[in-house]
């Protein structure tokens, strides 16, 4: 059991408890609270009214919240899933409202048998569950420019969150249409108004993408692309497209706005590189975090988390003298490839100043670089794809703020 | 990858779509919407307006509904997780809102340092995150009599759920207390109005017994213990007390009334077993099930969940045929102990009479018995326990009704 090899809080010799400020010592139980009867039970249920987390509107004078996004509260969030109500957005023209009973999936170009497929026979084809994580490119753009002063985790990260995801998979799909042998390339096209399109390569349609129609248990939420969307596993947030309408066999790509103008990587030589899907391995000290503050010398748990889109995270490593060492942290099981993990690593804060840090590994031997590294290799013209070390400064008098910026 | 090894609908040798109704041949791309901006991003979302699936209120004349139950929609769930708005309800005295702000939680007993922790400190301790299944002990109470006319696999079986739990360990609090050798049980006590108490034999609190504050991703639910909650991992789940306030280490169980005159099962021959907390084995066919309507003949994914609270479902086997032949069906991998294991299976449905059902087989090497079975040995008294195989009866014109009655 996981339980049985957590000795680490013995192992520290200290007793948790006498760190905390109001922990105290009682022999009598609780008083007596008054006995009346609470609410009954109902149909559908929704979160305490004590609970005030939200997603976060990034809004600016240029952008409508129509396309905009909105990040998810990784300070506020537990464990590897994130509740559907707090997954992070990014829409190109809002959230379209389409009724499940006629919507469809056509699957059409370098194919055999062209097919249309409603929503109620795409749930009744073989379907799969995978537990995986979705990041938008444009995550941590703050950071680009040599570090930032953003506050918190959220507003610097919140555009990644993970879900099991159920669907049908598109391999099945590009089969019963009897695709042939030299496409290539598969265009995805959403019904939202603004038909987002990109190409998607056919090695990773044929790999493990999905056509996906429900998230953590219950059908997909609007937000996410109801009722069906792409989900290709790892990939850039951008080319999962949602409100999926149309999948399109081609021996070419479309060279769509979305994989010309934006999505792709301006590099300090004035070149662009296309077409980099993989969301490279990334990891974050979620708690404690920028905005916090430590309530005095003692023992703490550092949490946060880690993925990859290459695969699966090998491990993580803290450091609180902003990388001059690195300990090895716990990594929640089980751990999965393409899906947010866990980390967790007891600190004992002497109340001197820190930065702290995770970094983490994945199995193909890749390792989350310094932002500085990253800058010295991808420049700092870039917007997308910045998986660089975050970096939290705690202050002597507890407070945490950004601590990226040299 | 998993969806590599799926190949059964190809070796089906059958084409999935040529077995749909609707589904047609189209080349052409589906015509143009209107290209209206849809709905801006939001702080916290919702599911479509299109989705109805709820929990069902469990109510008789006796019982009012703030000690009954409510069932999950099983038949319309996906993966492994529930969503936590249809998490299965059962309430003693209804849903109290608790201010985490003020609750404690009191360990005290036979201890040497009795303690009283806030909510807050606890959320500061070294936290676990597992995904476990809950069941009430009473789920599947109409099949005791030798079966039911139920109609659907909600209204049987809809009370069980599964979910991310996070929390820390009852064994690091209760070391934090020092606990006497001498303590072989603990008292569990809610903040409810009846304040709900179960004994809970050490060797469970210091094994894998949580102190729960959050589940899936997000605060703990009102419904489901807010702000805190035990969880005993594969136990009935009475015993996982909601609204936790106090732990009381005794040398004896308390014999309270929901361990003698509640939660006791009752034998053919008048006497009647106490402190029975595992959930057995069981396995159920949630698609298509009961209330269901197949189109025609063709083929059709059975689907449905596993679970034990011994430890890790090892096997699944579908049945058409009442229980005369068995097949290994596809489990969901990963498989985890105490946890809904969703499994698979492609079934080419001739038209004809069928009765189907699944069995699951857990790592202690258990194999769910048949209703009949289970009654030979139990007899027909007991409200509680009940594991038996559910028989679904599809009948030529393709309705699907409860077959559990012989």
């Amino acid at each position: 059991m996981t339980i049985r090899s957590r000795r680490w809080f013995l192992r520290l010799g200290a007793a948790w408890s006498a760190a905390l400020v109001a922990c105290r010592p009682k022999s009598a139980p609780p008083g007596g609270e008054p006995r009346a009867l609470g609410a009954a039970v109902s149909q559908y249920g929704s979160r305490s009214r004590f609970e005030k987390a939200t997603r976060r509107l990034f809004t600016n004078t240029r952008v409508p919240l129509e396309e905009a996004a909105s990040g998810t509260p990784l300070h506020d969030t537990y464990g590897i899933i994130t509740p559907s109500s707090l997954h992070f957005e990014r829409h190109h023209s809002g959230v379209p409202e389409i009724d499940p009973a006629t919507h469809t999936l056509t699957m059409h170009g370098l194919v055999d048998r062209p097919l249309v497929f409603t929503v109620d026979e795409l749930k009744r084809l073989p379907s799969v569950s995978r537990i995986h994580f979705l990041e938008c490119s444009g995550n941590s753009l703050s950071e680009w420019r040599g570090g930032s002063a953003e506050p918190d985790v959220q507003r610097i990260h919140g555009l990644t969150s993970c879900s099991e995801w159920t669907g049908v998979p598109v391999a099945l799909l590009l089969r019963e249409c009897a695709v042939k042998a030299e496409a290539t390339w598969m265009l995805a096209e959403g019904a939202d108004a603004c038909k987002m399109t990109r190409s998607i390569p056919m090695t990773k349609a044929m790999d493990d993408a999905l056509v996906v129609y429900a998230q953590n248990g219950e059908p997909l939420r609007p937000e996410q692309g109801y009722p069906i969307r792409l989900l290709l596993p790892g990939w850039e947030g951008n080319s999962n497209v949602k409100w999926l309408r149309r999948l399109k066999a081609m021996n070419a790509p479309a060279m769509s706005r979305e994989e010309t103008s934006k999505y792709t990587d301006l590099m300090q030589d004035g070149t662009a590189r296309q077409f980099t899907f993989v969301m490279e391995p990334k990891s974050l000290i979620t708690r404690p975090s920028g905005g916090d503050t430590l309530a005095g010398p003692g023992l703490y748990e550092i949490t946060g988390i880690a993925w990859s889109g290459r695969g699966t995270i090998a491990r993580v490593e803290i450091t609180i003298d902003g990388g001059a060492t690195w300990q090895a942290a716990e990594l929640q099981t089980p751990v999965l490839p393409r899906a947010h993990t866990r980390f967790r690593w007891p600190w004992k804060w002497d109340g001197g100043e820190a930065l702290i840090a995770s970094r983490c590994t994945d199995d193909t031997g890749y390792t989350q670089p310094l932002l500085s590294d990253l800058i010295k290799v991808r420049g700092m013209n870039s917007n997308y794809h910045n998986n660089g070390i975050q970096m939290w400064k705690v202050a002597a008098d507890g407070t945490i703020t950004n601590g990226n910026r040299a």
